[in-house]
């Protein structure tokens, strides 16, 4: 089956209109009709092959969210009509210890939407800036959200389960105070998320000007990390850290504000390393610096029912096809709060 | 009260006899006939002010076995006669959540053996290569080792709890497969406890010489961390990986070797950083990089009953008041298996 599809030939080529191959819809595969896709990071790294191995053609975009077409024979929880969501992993060994305890994000063998090998044509995996995808019934995610907020929806997929996970693993929730370092894609979520779990919510930017947003996004203080002062008053108190902030920065700042036996987490990778953190930090207060990526599937789909329930969703600006390779410009600069969307009708045009 | 002690009155000069000042017993005090005194390396540090803050004249020593020689009137758990040991912790608020906690050693009002802050003569405390010490009985510990090994449980008071108490909070036991970097003064420790709680064991070393002894101390495997064919046979494979080597070096290599949700504990500070650990190993499989300082009172004490009952003491060297200079120069140079103890009955020759 051809769909039309937005990617990129070449790394320093900008992302255009193109047609791609969908499998058949296979006993135990999911056809969908993809309504929105989140615009991610990872997507503009990948797809200018910043990051190693790009595949090209490269069509990327793993924050997907759609209606359900065509089901397969052995599928019995979804029908086509189906409000679903993909998110970054399409497939994984299945039988490793990782995929037995719902951590595919873990497994060796995960798969990822888009950029990973795969027996569909042409041989790796091409992700949701598209009108259509088919996706083993395992990896696909139900929506409970009512349908006008689908757009908004689509970056919990990536943003929301890669800051969900942690906070849940470092048990986030009453009675804890918790921090979020960098308020973008991830950090939005992040302090929503904390906040929904009943944790005492620190939001850390560098920028005066995103104080007033971090309030209203949920944070109980705000904290300008570049302020010794106000960075001081917060020393040994946290219990987690939620470190969303990929470029190289001083961790140390950070990992002395966590009290005994606190964890600070990062889940973005920088392109260069951190300066590496002061070993005394870690050892006088049996302290950890831990990394996380994006979450399993059961947790993506907890998330997804609390956030349901809750009544969270990104906060976004949606865009049409061709204004992604604008929108990339812009991200680059911080200029979205808090999230691009792609809204896939426009893929037709 | 006068005592013997040995010391040094700047950090260019090599340590020698002294008269110090020890309090008077107090109501709640232990006074200390001080057999033997293990030699750490914090302890050459310390008195050649390699680190900050070293007042002096300063005398080192928090590996402390004896006697008690007198107790004060509200003491009733410890009388005359009993084998008592002290390590690297005199004192601490006492109230705050780590003390209450029983984790004096994160404690920040704890006071160490040596070079902190007391209001005894002379300001600052005074450590174990002396005659005797006087300390509250919240930081004495009991000793049920036969007599005859007293001068080999020495170490243990830091050694012993340095290594025991991360591998205790990382749960380390049977089923678990456990790394140990370093074979010296605690890397020794490190692998018999492990052994002991019933881990699997693997000691990695930069040396080939040391691959028998790291078995005859109870290793299951060892791993020449030189060796990358060896290295990557253990790739993601460990629960726990307990890192006593404070020199800088590559924490990526042992990172990879931790499954998911391992952590690897760092118990010694690097005078220059390591290299900046690669944050994708910690992300990929959510691993943590830790550190944990000595451990507290009450795991020290079950640290002792543990190896009484395990018949686990330290490999040690004993040697005289006028040979701690040399064993200085021969630790340095890692010629010492495993640990240098000091024979107080030396310090009135
Ligand atoms: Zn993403
Ligand atoms: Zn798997
Ligand atoms: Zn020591
Ligand atoms: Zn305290």
């Amino acid at each position: 089956m051809n769909v039309k599809a937005f990617g990129s030939y070449a790394g320093d080529q900008p992302l255009q209109t193109m047609d791609i191959t969908r499998r058949e819809t296979g006993a135990h595969d999911i056809q969908i009709d993809i309504a929105f896709c989140g615009i991610c990071h990872s997507d503009l790294h990948q797809v200018r092959a910043e990051w190693a191995g790009t595949q090209f053609p490269c069509v990327p975009g793993h924050e997907i969210v759609g209606r359900v077409s065509a089901v397969g024979a052995h599928v019995s929880d979804f029908k086509p009509g189906d409000l679903v969501g993909v998110g970054c992993i399409v497939d994984s060994c299945q039988h490793c210890d990782d995929c037995d305890a719902g951590l595919e994000n873990y497994c060796d063998g995960m798969v990822g939407t888009y950029n990973s090998p795969t027996t569909d044509q042409p041989g790796w995996t091409m992700g949701g800036y598209s009108q259509k995808i088919v996706v083993h019934e395992r990896y696909v995610l139900r929506i409970r959200h009512p349908e006008e907020q689908l757009a908004a929806v689509a970056p919990l997929l990536c943003a929301g389960i890669t800051t969900y996970s942690p906070l849940r693993h470092w048990n986030a929730g009453p009675g804890k105070k918790i921090g979020v370092v960098g308020i973008g894609g991830l950090g939005h979520m992040g302090i929503k998320l904390a906040r929904a779990m009943g944790a005492h919510v620190v939001a850390f930017t560098t920028s005066e000007s995103k104080r007033e947003a971090a309030k209203q996004l949920g944070a109980h203080e705000v904290v300008l990390s570049r302020n010794a002062a106000e960075m001081e008053a917060h020393g040994k108190s946290f219990d987690f850290i939620l470190n969303t902030v990929a470029a190289p920065h001083d961790l140390d700042a950070f990992l002395v504000l966590l009290k005994r036996d606190g964890t600070m987490a990062l889940v973005g990778a920088p392109a260069t390393p951190h300066p590496s953190a002061n070993v005394f930090n870690l050892i006088m207060k049996r302290r950890s610096l831990a990394g996380s990526m994006i979450g399993g599937i059961h947790e993506t789909q907890e998330m997804l029912d609390f956030c349901a329930e809750h009544g969270i969703v990104a906060d976004i600006e949606m865009v049409r096809a061709n204004q992604i390779n604008e929108s990339y410009e812009r991200m680059l600069k911080g200029d979205v709060k808090y999230r691009f969307v792609l809204d896939n009708a426009s893929l037709t045009v």
